[in-house]
C-alpha cells in the first residue's frame, strides 16, 4: 500500500545506515560478518528488531541504484535509474530537469569497423585530454548545451542540455556499441517518435566528434549507451513527510539520495568523518542516511580480511552513534557482496532496527544466520521503511 | 519480474528433482520426512539452503499441472493446462498445436435422461472394445480428423486435430456433463463466436457416437468434458536459455515437461532406473529434471509406511546423485501428499538447495519443521527458479 496517506509528524530522529555489501557467505565455515568481532553490534542486535531483506526479488543481483531504492522504498521494479544518469551521478555532474544523461567510451573503429570498443583502454589522462578537446569544439548542438567529463581509461559521459524539461520516453535512444569488435557501430536510433530529437543530436554529436579524433591512433571514435534522462519520482519529503539529508563520501550515493530529494552533505575521508559530520548536523534533519562505502569495496575485491576488518571499524564507532540516542536506528545493507563471490550478490541481507517498540532477545549476533531468527523475518526491502515509520509514530492508524 | 531479460548462459550443470507429494503430516507426531531414516538427505539439508514453497497460494491445494508449473517459474494463474490436455498428456497421446482434446466418459442414457452418468464403471476391457468400434466408425469430421483413446473403466480421451493451428479461445466450449443423474446431457454450447466450429463437430461426434452405442446396454452415450487446447507458453529454453530434459516414468508427467520444450526421456521402472539415466545424460543438459512419483502414490493411498520406505529408497540413491557433482542440486516437490489426507494438500513444501554459495546451518533435517527455519523462508513456488539460475551464476545483475 502507498502509505503517504498516512503519515503525521513528529519530532523523532532517524539514523538510517547502509553498510554498503554487508551481507557474505562462509569461507571455512563463517561469514565476514560471522568472523569479525564486533560486540557494539552484537549486543545492539541481541536488544533490536532483526531480520533479513530481499532487495529486489528472489534470485536478483542489484546493482547500487535499485538496491538504493529498494530500502528507500521506492521500488526498484518501478523506478529505474538510467545507465547514463548514474554515471553522470557517479562523476558527480548535477543534472537536471532538463538533461539526457549518456555512458560513452572512447573506441577504435578501421574502416567502418569498430576493431576496439575500448580503444585499446587508453590511459586516463589521455581521456582528459580527449574530452577537453572535444569540449572546447563542441559546446553546442542545434541550441542544445553539451557537457562532457571524463571518467576513469576510455570513459566518459556526455550531457545534453535542453532548454525544457526531458520525459524519460524523450532519452530512449538505442546504444551504439554493438558490443562485438568487428562490427560495424549502431545508429543511435531512436525507440519512439519523442526521442527523435535527442537521437539525431547523438548523430550530429557522433560525427563531429570522429572528425575532431580522426588522426588519433586508437581513440578515433566514441560509442555511445544509456541514454537516460531523470527518473520522474516522488521526493522523500513528499513520500514521507521528513526532513532529510545524506552522509556519503562517494559522490554516486550522494547522487542517489539526491534524486530523492535528499539534502547530500560532502564528506571526504571515512567512517570517522560520516561519524563526525552526523554528530554534527544531528539536530538539523528528520532522518539522516550514513551511507559507508569500503565494505562493498573489500567485498568486490575477494578481500574477506579487509571486509572483516572494515566491519571491525565500523564497530568501534557504533556507540558514538547509539550515544545520540535516535528514536529508530537502523542498520542495513543495500545488497550482499560476498568476498566468494567478488560481486554483489542475491542474497538476502542482515537487518536492525533499535526502536524502544521492539521485541529483542530473538538474535544474538548481527550475522546472517542470526538474523534469519529475527522478528522482523525476511521482507522485501521496500518495507523497510514502513518499519522505520511506525517505530518512529509517525504513521497513522489506516481505518477506524 | 521477469527475468528472461537477465539471462547469461554459461556451462553449469543443474539437477532438478520433484519427489512427488512429498510434504506431510504428522500420525502420532511425526510426519513421512521425520519418521524415514534418511542419513544422506539429513546431511545434505545441513548443508543446503532450506526453506518451504508454496505451490499456488495459501491454502489452495494443485493438481498436478498447477503444481509443476509453479515449481518450474510459470505461475499457475496465468497458465492454466486444460482437463483435456492434461488427460490426453496422461494417456500418451502426442499432442500438437492444431488439436483439441477433450476428456470423455461413456455413460448410460435412458429416454433422454442421463441415468448413470459412468456407464456403471465398465471394465477397462470393454472400453478398449468400444473406443475401437467408434475409431473405426468415426475417422473425421467435416474434414476434421478423430483421434480416440481409451482410458480406465469408463474414460477415454477425444481429439480433434484441425489442419491449421488451434487457438485457446478456439476450444471453450462447455462441459455436456449434468453433473447429476436424472437430468438430460447439455449441449455442447460453444462460450464465443470462434468456438463455434469446435462446439459443432463435438455436436456431430455425440449423434455419431450415440448410433453406433445405441445398442449396448450400459455404455450407450457419451458425456464430454474439458475442451482444451495447448496453452500458448514460452519454453524453457526461450525463458532461461537453458537445453533441460525431463526424466519420469509416469507420462503425464513427460507430457507437462513436453508443454515446456524440455526434451523428455522416457524410462521404466522407479529410481533406480531414473538415477541410471541420469548418469547417462548428464553431460548432455544444462538442466536435468528427475520426477519420483510413488511417494505420492503411497500418500494419496494414505500408505504413511509406505510412503516413509520410498523416501528411505530415494535416501539410499542420493549419494550417487550427489557423486555427479552438479553445480545447484534442488530437492522439493510439486506439493505435499500428506497419508493423513490421503489426498494433495494446500501446505508448503520442503525446499532444499545445494550450492556453493549458499549459508547453510540452519536446517539440522530434510523436514518440514527443518526446512522452516531455513534461510530460502517460504518462498512462492515461482520463486525457486529464480533461485536456482541465480546459484547457477546464470543471472545478470539488475541496473547499473
Amino acid at each position: 500500500m502507498d502509505i503517504s496517506n498516512l503519515i503525521q509528524k513528529n519530532n523523532t530522529k532517524i539514523i538510517f545506515i547502509i553498510l554498503d555489501g554487508i551481507g557474505g557467505l562462509p569461507i571455512n565455515g563463517k561469514t565476514e560478518l560471522e568472523m569479525a568481532n564486533k560486540p557494539n553490534l552484537d549486543g545492539l542486535a541481541k536488544n533490536s528488531a532483526c531480520g533479513m531483506h530481499i532487495p529486489v526479488g528472489h534470485g536478483i543481483t542489484p546493482g547500487s541504484g535499485p538496491g538504493h531504492f529498494g530500502v528507500f522504498g521506492y521500488d526498484p521494479l518501478k523506478y529505474e535509474i538510467g545507465r547514463g544518469v548514474l554515471e553522470a551521478l557517479g562523476l558527480e555532474i548535477e543534472l537536471k530537469k532538463t538533461d539526457v544523461a549518456i555512458r560513452c567510451n572512447y573506441s577504435t573503429i578501421r574502416n567502418g569497423l569498430i576493431v576496439d570498443r575500448r580503444a585499446g583502454r587508453i590511459s586516463t589522462e589521455k581521456n582528459v585530454e580527449l574530452t577537453e578537446r572535444l569540449s572546447k569544439k563542441i559546446k553546442e548542438i542545434d541550441g542544445v548545451k553539451i557537457i562532457l567529463k571524463p571518467g576513469k581509461e576510455h570513459r566518459f559521459c556526455l550531457v545534453m542540455r535542453f532548454k525544457d524539461n526531458i520525459l524519460e520516453n524523450e532519452a530512449m535512444v538505442k546504444d551504439t556499441d554493438p558490443q562485438k569488435e568487428g562490427k560495424p557501430p549502431l545508429e543511435p536510433e531512436p525507440l519512439n517518435n519523442e526521442s527523435k530529437k535527442v537521437a539525431n543530436i547523438a548523430k550530429k554529436f557522433i560525427f563531429k566528434a570522429s572528425e575532431i579524433l580522426k588522426k588519433e591512433e586508437r581513440a578515433n571514435y566514441v560509442l555511445l549507451r544509456g541514454f537516460s534522462a531523470l527518473p520522474a519520482i516522488p521526493s522523500f519529503e513528499e513520500k514521507y513527510g521528513l526532513k532529510s539529508c545524506s552522509i556519503a563520501v562517494y559522490p554516486m550515493y550522494r547522487g542517489i539520495t539526491k534524486l530523492l530529494g535528499m539534502e547530500t552533505l560532502k564528506v571526504e575521508g571515512d567512517i570517522k568523518e560520516e561519524v563526525a559530520l552526523l554528530k554534527e548536523v544531528y539536530r538539523d534533519y528528520d532522518f539522516i542516511f550514513v551511507h559507508v562505502k569500503k565494505i562493498d569495496s573489500f567485498g568486490e575485491d575477494g578481500n574477506f580480511e579487509g571486509k572483516v576488518k572494515k566491519i571491525e571499524e565500523f564497530d568501534m564507532y557504533l556507540q558514538e552513534i547509539i550515544s545520540l540516542n535516535p528514536d529508530v536506528l537502523l542498520i542495513t545493507g543495500d545488497h550482499s557482496t560476498p568476498a566468494l563471490l567478488k560481486a554483489h550478490s542475491w542474497h538476502p541481507v542482515p537487518l536492525l532496527l533499535k526502536s524502544p517498540f521492539v521485541l529483542g532477545g530473538l538474535s544474538q549476533a548481527f550475522t546472517e544466520r542470526e538474523c534469519f531468527k529475527g522478528e522482523i523475518g525476511i521482507i522485501p526491502a521496500t518495507s523497510i521503511m514502513p518499519l522505520v515509520l511506525a517505530n518512529s509514530l509517525r504513521l497513522r492508524k489506516f481505518g477506524a
